[in-house]
């Protein structure tokens, strides 16, 4: 059976010289450099803009990285847990330090939405915490949490801004972890963020919003994390007695 | 506490009249159409060019739809929970009818790397069951089953491709579903893909790769879905008991 789509449609110049880029890169290491662009647009007999395009589709894609000035064969996307401290957990499974360097950590209202996100009313005050998340000291993504400073009344005093939050929030502030929600989206970042998390505009980012609870049920967060597309992908497990109805 | 970045950095212009056409949208119902180029050229002093940029964002965004010869505000993403059966139930609970089309369902030998997801050894035939995803009628994703062909073997002769294939599995094959592990990356669609799913070559795509197993932990089958980023999202409930851990 086959629905009269040809299995080949038009297939681009650029996307062709891509797929014969990705032969070469199976029989490469990780971390192994590219040929220059020049020799690339000898080798398959393209334009070099030709070729400057597909190697701009494989670094989008995560499959080569910038190294000084070469580009070099990436390693596997950070696979990180939809869960709760997953940052933390999920670069470490990956093999490397996480990190995160504080943008800014501001007290202000919370306003209609927010306010009824952290059940705590419009004129609650809240904190916002953003920090840029890093990986091995690279930059990979953006936080911006979102806290009822009631809840947290001395964290501007008492939390270091380069720690785990979830694991202040345990200690100091006596919070014990219930549920939580999250959306997975994928939007490129603004300018801003690309700035801050310094990649190109371009790039597509996965965008995770999260809700987290109490055991009470009372919301203790409200998290809207931006990760690089080219170096996360985002893993769940399900189980049948849980998430899998039988209808 | 601010940390040395700019809150506002070099903003483009096009982001500027983007900003500005996002303020309009507030003002406006789903399915409104947006003044034309030209208009918003002139309201907000801009080349055309720059307004061509800024509205291609926000369809990438998924703030914006085509609608005929014009532009209109689009409606909230379609929020996909990450489980089993999620497309059907998926698009439904967004208002919507889910529908399927099939592409292909052809019988080739597994070889070593499907064999080892499912389990089958790599000698053994899998069914590739291809289809675009539908949601009113809509082309939205396109998603990739491989099957044991020795646990489904009349698949190509009483399985209607239009319809949910977990009903079929239960069904016709007995199968209890037990387990999952999904994974949710980003990336940008292939020709052939973008071809399928009728979207723009560089619109970023949700890629969810999933392994089911049954109740008894076998393999039941692989999946490679691959969902419009400016469509969709993916939500997941997480639980104290099995997803948080308590360091």
């Amino acid at each position: 059976m086959r629905g009269g789509v040809p299995e080949h449609g038009r297939v681009p110049r650029y996307y062709a010289v891509r797929t014969s880029i990705e032969g070469l890169l199976e029989h490469m290491p990780e971390g192994g450099l590219l040929p220059t662009e020049r020799e690339l647009a000898e080798r398959f007999g393209a334009a070099r803009e030709t070729v400057r395009q597909a190697v701009r589709d494989l670094l989008l894609q995560g499959r080569l990285r910038r190294r000084g000035r070469g580009t070099a064969v990436a390693g596997p996307k950070l696979a990180q847990p939809l869960a709760l401290r997953s940052y933390t957990e999920g670069v470490r499974r990956g093999g490397l330090v996480p990190g995160r360097s504080l943008v800014a950590l501001e007290r202000r209202p919370a306003g209609p939405e927010l306010g009824a996100a952290l059940a705590t009313g419009a004129d609650a005050s809240v904190w916002h915490l953003e920090r840029v998340l890093l990986a091995d000291g690279e930059r990979v993504g953006l936080e911006s949490v979102y806290l009822p400073v009631a809840r947290f009344p001395r964290l501007d005093r008492d939390f270091d801004p380069g720690a785990s939050f979830y694991a202040y929030a345990r200690q100091e502030a006596g919070v014990r972890f219930g549920a939580a929600e999250e959306r997975v989206e994928t939007l490129l970042a603004t300018p801003r963020e690309a700035l801050l998390v310094g990649t190109p505009p371009a790039l597509p980012m996965l965008l995770v919003h999260r809700v987290s609870r109490d055991t009470g049920g009372v919301p203790v967060e409200r998290v809207r994390a931006l990760y690089r597309g080219d170096r996360f992908s985002f893993t769940a497990e399900l189980h049948a007695a849980t998430d899998i109805t039988d209808q």
